[in-house]
């Protein structure tokens, strides 16, 4: 095989890019709330830039955050990778936004990129991301515009990668202890090495569409359901379902435990989790209700053709 | 080693009656909600009975559970306890009360059996269990109060027995993610098998005498902290504590992730989720207050000589 062709100064420039254009989009659509911007450093290797904003007036909590780490291979990788020595680095932005109205979903994001060396040469590289939406109330039209974004996304680099990711962030961004659906998914990808057939550009291209079109996905769905009336009953709701958000966090999300077990800056890492949460024992909404459709909804489907 | 002598029947006596007992005096001791029971069945072998109890004046979310379940040796055992085959019986009282006041700690506890079975002989039995709390507002005399009486209850047994199962309590019930312990301990003791000097009976004894003193332990804590005035602070610090409690159960609790694991039912398993929660990006509270004390006293200590 050829010899491989580090996409990180390019990868890094585009996400601080990227970070920069959805926290003024935000800010812009929020009008109250102001992203405050924490940077750290990581004792075994690099850092990151985290923003938060919280208690805005369309947007409770979220985090958009980019980091670029490396070092020594951590244990955790090691027995993912099958491999038993090398140093790695990584980089990525991720972010989820939990909005204050139930009627507006939640989203989460992430582009990361990945290179390993063997003896100071670059010995592997790959790219992984997607986008994903958790809605607390289900607007059918909502779920076609973000799939029909994420579809377009997709396509700018080839005609079968939206179906192949569709399904894997469905199989991904699912509650097995509780065999439910996180939300209505999107796109997960993963490990995207270059081939002879499809080069490091290639996949730099798709990712950086795949990031691009997160804010046409999303902003749009926010804009409109923020405005939509609800009430305590609505908010109730919205709290019970975010506690299913926490329990895939916690149990299942590879990032998150990634995290966790790399001594990542934990509250970069958790900044994910949700501003206000409830968990009542055994809660079941009405039958005909419109929390019941939620959950008829989560039923994993085809949104676009 | 002379042949096993199974206490199955006899614990599970035990803990049956503990459930009504503890459930009555909770329920004296709230005076306004009841405990509401599920009886449920595994579709492997066995059930359970779940006792829940919520938006009570003292309590506002508790549970009260025993089950036995048996069958065939679950993937996640066979890796624990590095056999390949074999049958299980496991029985237990599990309990999670979260109060209502901030004033008043969370508890925690479970008392155990396991017997493990080669060609329907019995081939291995132990006991295991504990108990632990878990305050917002830390008063010593309560820790002190707590930890003694825990010491009692070993005491009936073997004078070493409190120092050991305290410092394994403190070991396990902590946030290594967070380098934070959960609360202030208690004790915590697992394996206990029977030996040519500690009979079968020595430790059903023991364990027995652990959760006959739960509520000597808690209940006076309780009452008396549950009349402390308190204010929207107050409960908000709780809300982001009870986050730490969530994450100690879904990332690091051996109890949940072996349910979680062995399709154990899902409710009685997770009633031990706080029943509001709530994450603030990197929350810290101001130096000098009450909460930092709390964090300052999380450190474990000898809270008995």
């Amino acid at each position: 095989m050829s010899k491989l062709v580090s996409q990180k100064a390019n990868f890094l420039s585009y996400i601080e890019g990227l970070q920069n254009q959805i926290c003024n989009a935000l800010e812009g659509v929020d009008g109250k709330a102001r992203f405050i911007e924490d940077k750290w450093k990581r004792s075994e290797g690099g850092g990151g830039t985290t923003r938060v904003i919280s208690n805005g007036s369309v947007i409770e909590k979220g985090g958009v955050n980019i980091s670029a780490v490396c070092g020594k291979l951590p244990e955790i990788l090691k027995s993912n990778l099958g491999i038993d020595h090398g140093d790695f680095f990584a980089c990525g932005l991720s972010l989820v936004l939990h909005p204050l109205s139930p009627m507006a979903p939640t989203v989460h994001a992430n582009y990361r990129y990945f290179e390993l060396y063997e003896k100071d040469n670059l010995a592997d590289l790959w790219f992984g991301g997607g986008a994903d939406l958790t809605p607390y109330y289900l607007w059918e039209e909502d779920a076609v515009h973000f799939h029909n974004t994420m579809k377009k996304a997709c396509e700018q680099a080839d005609t079968s990668y939206y179906r192949q990711f569709k399904q894997q962030c469905d199989e991904y961004f699912f509650n097995k202890h509780r065999n439910e659906a996180r939300g209505i998914g999107g796109i997960f990808f993963d490990y995207l090495r270059p081939t002879e057939q499809k080069d490091e550009s290639h996949w730099y291209d798709f990712v950086t569409s795949a990031g691009n079109h997160f804010l046409p996905a999303y902003l749009p769905i926010l804009e409109k359901r923020t405005h939509e009336p609800y009430d305590d009953e609505h908010r109730y709701w919205q709290e019970i379902r975010r506690g299913r958000y926490v329990e895939f966090n916690l149990i299942h999300d590879r990032g998150t435990l990634f995290g966790l077990k790399t001594n990542g800056r934990i509250e970069s890492i958790l900044m994910s989790l949700p501003p206000r949460v409830r968990w009542d024992y055994d809660y079941q909404p009405k039958d005909g209700s419109r929390e019941k459709q939620l959950l008829e909804g989560l039923e994993p489907r085809d949104w676009v053709n």
